[in-house]
């Protein structure tokens, strides 16, 4: 079965919004065996809005809508999609006294306005809406499906899950997609295409986004197929070429963060961390923790953006930053150390650097950061200079950092080197 | 004019890329004093692209699609509006030279397959890509135009700035668009929208756009004239009584974050800054230092999530815990008191919570935070009960957090009661 899915609303139009209920509604369709042909947005021009409902319904067998369901002038999806396929709307007792007790529940009288969400399109299944006043409405014509579902997000999600969804399994599908995430650092982009490229054409049945997201790069292998067993199989293979291809930059087959990755290799190895940061102001520590449990493993960080807070924090020797500079690998070391010794951690990490757009000079430009880790035999640290603006450059130094912590414990003889 | 945008590429139907050149696009096509009036993304299944582009001929008069310009056989763009308009492609031989000369500078030789990319549509305007190997297109049908650009941002991006502008500039809009960008922290979307939603009708010319970002509340006023200075008057005016609406809750009349507001009052006030964090796990501190120049009001942070730490960096009194527990008022006041009189910052902020998932009891659930803010007077707190997940949580307290440091500087009045 395939599918179109249709964002109604004239803000999804400007600059400052974009449609991302068409992203949860593609996964779950995805997961019910419906591939996504062909996605729009529309204002609230009844126009334009027609067209679009005419033209998906040319090619989808499903047509999925958000939005314009509400009570004001501008939601028009349910009187467009009515006309659109000729049937009558009529006010359904049952609705209007639900939108009215629900009103009453928080005190307020129902502003007439509203009673325009209890009209229901001559057979019309309604999807009943728990979470807000506009109920979904469910319509079959020449075989095909229109599935119109409000657009804030919590409650069109509810909706899916509990009006659509089952509705949507029963018709059962012949093929399913089947699917993995892999998680890459320390490449960029270009080289991990590179490197799995060549598997496309021995796996021609299956598909590979590559996506560049701030926390790395990700491949996501996806097969349709009848068959689970066969399509598992050649996803296990496809994955098991990547991760030879790809080496010990895959950090993760199953779509975890790299934060996720380190929370759990320190677990596994009893170990504990701290951190120092001067250029990334918090961002690593902030990383650390935003896992869940992380108490375990994560003692505590400073950051020490002033050089007397260095020295006053983690003890960082003023001469040290005086005869190499703040940003240098001697005070990543001493950083690392430092906050090491102060907190009774396994592992140290210090990074400092420059993440502009100012303070950059002729040797030490922007981007320049190193990073120090600090065990019990002592600190080791890396230069590394790192392109693009100054959240880019905090971001890099973190996963950069992450990634150092993983190989460590993960790559022993190399990290430990 | 009106314009429709097409985004080609089946990554962008699945559940993990979206489409964001639009909202680039729609920003750029805005300034010109076009509107964007439909939005489509479709696969590389020549029917459906093919079908897209029609229906966007069909409704507007600049269609302005990106992607599917590659060199690799689901790279279709080109063939299919050349098919759909009834042009022949031609080689263009100074593009496949101009082709074979980027590959030589890279060292390898041009992969006949991109040879593809040096086809132009009988009639085209071949528009340049300094920064990639797929040329854009420029085509004019019927009084209709249609234009081709690549799909990674930034050859989109620079080649729309360059080449494609200037054409539409030409074209002179009788009306462009007028927009301001207010920022509000600290009520819930509904409430914003019931402060304002008078408004509306007082000035229906103007369209107001409410988004609720991760960092606040977000209101977009935009209105399409002619006249500039009808335009913004009406604009001022909206603005201003938005702003009596609002109060104090309104921090930014341009579009600035939190943390830039925050900055700037601390400049303006010679004031410096530490901050002393627990649940928030170093957020706080991320956000202050993500201005770039936070280095001279920003001093340092600590993130003590272990009670010992509390103690070894802040002097947090290890009976305070005992008796009050780590997640009290009494300890947020400690916090800041201890950062501050630490670093010797004119204002120290402290942060205790529970982020969750784990760690919440019946008296202390899931989003119970404190937040101390101290300075040469004493320190004061209040206390937070905030819904959502870990990450919701984190990034409500920081956010509430910078608006008390905002407001203890703008209305000591207040914060300092």
């Amino acid at each position: 079965m395939n599918a179109e899915i249709i964002a109604v609303g004239s803000e999804l139009l400007t600059p400052y919004r974009i449609d991302t209920n068409s992203l949860y509604l593609t996964a779950q369709l995805n997961q019910l065996g419906i591939r996504v042909l062909h996605k729009a947005v529309v204002g609230d021009a009844p126009d334009e809005m027609s067209s679009s409902f005419r033209h998906a319904l040319d090619r989808a067998e499903l047509v999925v809508s958000s939005g314009g369901l509400g009570p004001t002038d501008d939601d028009r999806t349910r009187q467009t999609v009515a006309e659109l396929l000729g049937r009558k709307l009529r006010t359904n007792d049952e609705i209007l006294a639900g939108i009215r007790e629900r009103f009453r529940r928080y005190g307020r009288a129902m502003p007439e306005i509203n009673a325009r969400q209890a009209l229901v399109p001559d057979g019309a299944i309604v999807l009943p809406n728990p979470r807000g006043s506009a109920p979904g409405l469910w319509l079959e014509t020449n075989g095909r499906i229109v599935v119109l579902l409000p657009g804030p997000p919590n409650e069109l999600e509810g909706m899916f899950e509990e009006q659509v969804q089952p509705r949507l399994a029963k018709l059962g599908q012949r093929e399913h997609l089947y699917t993995r995430d892999l998680r890459i650092s320390g490449l960029p982009e270009s080289e991990v295409e590179q490197r799995v490229r060549p598997l496309y054409s021995v796996y021609p049945d299956i598909d590979t986004t590559i996506l560049a997201a701030p926390g790395g790069i990700q491949l996501h292998p996806r097969i349709w197929s009848e068959d689970a067993r066969i399509a598992e199989k050649l996803l296990d293979e496809i994955v098991q070429r990547m991760a030879l291809a790809l080496g010990e930059h895959l950090y993760s087959t199953q779509g975890e963060s790299l934060e996720e990755v380190v929370g759990r290799v320190l677990t596994e190895n009893r170990a504990t961390i701290a951190v120092a940061e001067s250029c990334t102001g918090g961002m690593l520590a902030e990383r650390l923790t935003n896992i869940s449990g992380s108490s375990v493993y994560f003692l505590g960080g400073v950051v020490c953006y002033s050089n007397n807070l260095k020295a006053a924090f983690v003890d960082v020797p003023p001469e040290i930053i005086e005869t190499k500079g703040a940003v240098s690998s001697e005070v990543a070391l001493a950083l690392a150390d430092g906050i090491r010794r102060r907190t009774g951690a396994t592992v140290g990490v210090g990074i400092t650097g420059i993440a502009g757009p100012g303070g950059g000079t002729p040797e030490k430009p922007v981007g320049t950061v190193h990073i120090g880790i600090a065990d019990e035999r002592g600190p080791r640290a890396r230069g590394f200079h790192f392109l693009g603006d100054r959240d880019r450059i905090r971001l890099q130094a973190t996963q950069t950092a992450l990634d150092m912590v993983r190989r460590y414990f993960l790559f022993p003889s190399h990290g430990r080197a």
